[in-house]
């Protein structure tokens, strides 16, 4: 009864497996083996998107980190928001790749209110040289709240972006729960939308440990190759990294997988409403914030349940605690059902 | 027949094995996997070194530039030789984790000369603010023109930097091939030579991609965690980082690859030499520089073999031109008895 | 009628004078000249601190980034108020000299709520390795809006950074004004309560331009002046920042310059109160923002005030718009009078 | 008998006058003041670009470092020689300003052997993504042993430069020195030489505190007012800065200091050649190395003349031993003579 997280699962048969078939004679290093060749053309081909340029990193966090840092300069702001993964979970990383660029954070939620970015971004006829300069817009796709934006949505803030002369990146750690849930191509979840760079995710998603990064503008790709090489990013034997992203890709591998988790959270979601739970946002893709009784979770806790806690669940039964719940890939259907029958007392 | 370099073979079956049986159920993510424990006791065991604090990430350049960053300050300057992997083939990774430090350049050759160290690092008393401060050596073992530092010689070139209150750091990408050549334990090939910190290489001798950092002084322990996270080189997926060091440690299958690979190159050499070959210096682990006719390496070209010439094959066909041969464990004998018989003609 | 800033300022003529003093012959450079040793002296006397390491630097921002820095880690952030010049108006700076550092905006105000900061600094227990860490906390004292903290509000800030076990950093731009208008004393305004570092400032209270960096702990000394040499901020003819700061600290000289600032604007206050104007906080030292109506505003810039509108002039007469005022040392007050007079009508 | 450097002597009066007649009544702050545009447009005038960009800061370093990050990125390395200014005698400060970039150290020499430059920033086609991109060349104008490159001998040097797509910048801290001791304009020294940008020194040759740098192509000069800034080097009473520089500009004051500073040069050279002395090259500007027997050191060193040694005055007699010598325009010729007749004996 694991929910605590989605990078914490194994990784698809599949793309195990994939390593295996991998590991067989001599390979070019550095990138320049012929599986990344068939992973560019295929992830141009799922983007429509034939010019784009395609790497792949090992972390979301090198993914989002070296995509930003390009799009950026040191005297700028990022803008995200303040429970963006770049703003709260990654130690400074974006700014450490941005050369010591700034994140400022918008608004108050989860979700980047066009109003509130419109005014961060403010009036670039006054903004000085003692200010910093206005930067890229990060959106968070499914955000860290587990809500959706729309492509209408994303496409509003990104032209606020625009607007100030600025590309609009997307940090797709959950791309794939994204896109299932909103059923669209993923051209229209991204340049359609006016998103001009992805981290697109494999990781949390089935991967062993990869990710995408996509520049639909090729320009800056060389700059992108330097600096994945002075991040330490760059893996010798790359055609490890080539061949999960090969099977993830396959057969829509990467769609099953992201539909499974998404209904994994709606049958925890479906059941724990029906004891009483009360959603922070209605869960929309393979993770949700519940407020369950306390003396719901000191059970759950008691029979090794694992997922994240607000607080502490010692208290008067009755008083409600906030958790996180997620879903990954491989949780099987009886465990939620174990999970839900433990709540349930 | 290649012989271009370590790093495009395959992994060892082992290793790739042991990704597949890692592949079950949920591991805590982020090094707290229990694999991690195991690996973080061997390593500690097989290097005399109860206290050392160990860790894992994925390529050399990482390693190096993570524990570089870890023992020096951004005003001082690291001390190593000019054809180091640090200071040629790291694109500035180094100098970008140290926070803009500077690699200094010791001598002419691959193996630092005590002599050269002792006046670059210069009388501490004489260092201005105005000047770069002394900072960390680095010693490349296997040099990158595949000779090896007696521990003697690691221990007088050590002892200069302590005299200059700096520490020793040890980039040991091929740290098995040289230790099997010196015959001697890890700890005489380490600290007690006077090294306080090491890139423990695993991608080049038979991982996927694992590379482990060892300091004997625990202190910086949790600067290290936190670096190595800013740097994006966290894996949350870990337990695919521990699986593969935990299966090249087994039962000693790291020194077996490295006695491997270093047979081969003998054998390589032996057969060169044979045929008239010089050699840039005598052959210890598992590179060597050898000049050979243009004629020879046009043959072995056109039969397909692949290696790094210094030059253009074309020209007088009994006049020299340098190549780098290097032999991985994976090289099977039949290839290299085929490439000589090829170079013989 | 300049009221925009406190920077547009002359230089005191005993400022000015004492540069020509300095003007003859030899002078050791680089900060070992022995003016700069009466400065140090003189300024551990007023501080009560005969232990303080004692700097100059020439800019602002450069006395706050570079004591910063020697404060921070750069996978930590700085704690500070959302309106602070560090974060406002440095274009990354700070940023740039912690080495990548971040700076978390606490709250919504000037000054920062003990509350909001206790809530920011977090349980230490709780930060992970994902997160930003903790930092020194920053305050600035006169804030950008004109207020001044108590002697006590310092230390009720400076005691929760300490128990998340972090230093304070006092950002003293404008420290004379704060004094005086506290009538308090140097101690008692910084180690007292608690402040570990302070940029002391000059250049807004009539230098030409030059700020002491005070660390009340010399552990960081060292750090300190190689940090400002890699900074670039060593100044080779460095007798004529000490000059200066000498000729600012005679004979209170920088008590008299501030509380004539002081004076000046509640003198412009008391004027623009008469007048019906509304202050968005009680002026306390030598900057206030106040509304006025737009049809005054249009009045005084068509005499030639100069100042900080926050918004156009354009627009219903009595329409309120609120301006920022500033007043120097220099300001006649004359000048007052006449702008008065002017928007009397 | 100041002998030790150029930044220790006085500023010239007029420039010290010229401070006090800009302190009076309001100025523009940040580089905005009236004199600033004077000082821009005589500066175009003096090199005959009339489209330069020409900015202002306090010291050298902060000209060399904030040039050098205007034209490189973090990836590259600047070329230079091995004792300039930049590589030895900055703490980093360039490295720190380029965003963690390299200084490469071509050949052994004060003066950049062309050959050496040629071989150093290699063949681009083999610049592979694992090493330093090339970046700019830096020259150093007069150079740290006190020679001077011909126009001819930059425009060599600049085109090598240019053919690997590479600006070329000047370290003109002895600019003046430099450009009257080959009688050119400042035209044929720089930009018709090839060169880039220009770091025109004011400090060493008779001002307080101030240093130009000149971009002859202005692409670049938004982002080099954002790193001014951000390197906390743009100065809010500015209008000091410009004073300076406009009364070393006025009436050739600049041409004159530096004739004044060679002459004595040629002076004490011409003295103690006739005594005997070796130069360790023939001195061209305001500074020289020369070795005089250890009595005569000895002898100098009691009547108070203040230089810098190359080792201990102790030893036999007549053993030569080398020192520095510097003449700032403000050298006295009778302490010429005094120094000469005590060094006679």
């Amino acid at each position: 009864m694991y929910f605590a997280s989605d990078n914490a699962g194994p990784a698809h048969p599949s793309i195990a497996e994939a390593l295996i078939r991998a590991n067989t004679g001599y390979a070019m290093p550095y990138g320049a083996d012929v599986a990344m060749e068939r992973v560019r053309a295929r992830l141009r081909e799922i983007f429509e998107a034939p010019e784009a340029a395609v790497y792949l990193v090992a972390t979301g966090t090198a993914a989002n980190s070296l995509a930003l840092a390009t799009l950026a300069q040191p005297w700028q702001q990022v803008f995200c928001s303040p429970v963006a993964h770049i703003y709260e979970d990654e130690c400074n990383a974006p700014e450490f790749y941005m050369g010591a660029g700034k994140l400022f954070p918008v608004g108050e939620g989860d979700k980047i209110d066009p109003a509130a970015l419109a005014a961060a971004m403010g009036d670039s006829a006054e903004i000085s040289v003692h200010n910093a300069q206005p930067g890229p817009l990060s959106i968070t796709q499914v955000t860290e709240k587990g809500r959706i934006y729309t492509c209408a949505e994303i496409a509003e803030l990104s032209a606020i972006a625009a607007r100030a002369g600025q590309p609009t990146h997307l940090d797709g750690a959950r791309f794939a729960n994204a896109l299932v849930a909103l059923n669209c191509s993923p051209a229209e979840m991204t340049w359609r939308a006016g998103v001009d760079a992805v981290s697109f995710g494999g990781t949390k998603n089935g991967c062993v440990g990869v990710e995408a990064v996509i520049f639909f503008d090729p320009a800056k790709a060389r700059e992108f190759e330097l600096r994945r090489k002075r991040g330490a990013h760059l893996f010798s034997k790359h055609r490890y990294l080539s061949a999960q992203m090969e099977a993830y890709l396959a057969d829509d591998l990467w769609l099953d997988l992201a539909r499974r988790s998404n209904a994994r959270m709606r049958m925890l979601a479906d059941g724990l409403r029906a004891l009483g739970a009360r959603f922070l946002q209605e869960p929309q893709a393979n993770l949700a914030f519940a407020s369950l009784p306390r003396l719901m979770h000191r059970r759950l806790q008691a029979a090794g349940a694992v997922y994240y806690l607000d607080g502490s669940v010692e208290g008067p039964d009755e008083t409600p605690l906030q958790a996180r719940f997620v879903c990954d890939w491989s949780l099987p259907e009886e465990e939620i059902t174990r999970f839900l029958e433990i709540a349930a007392g």
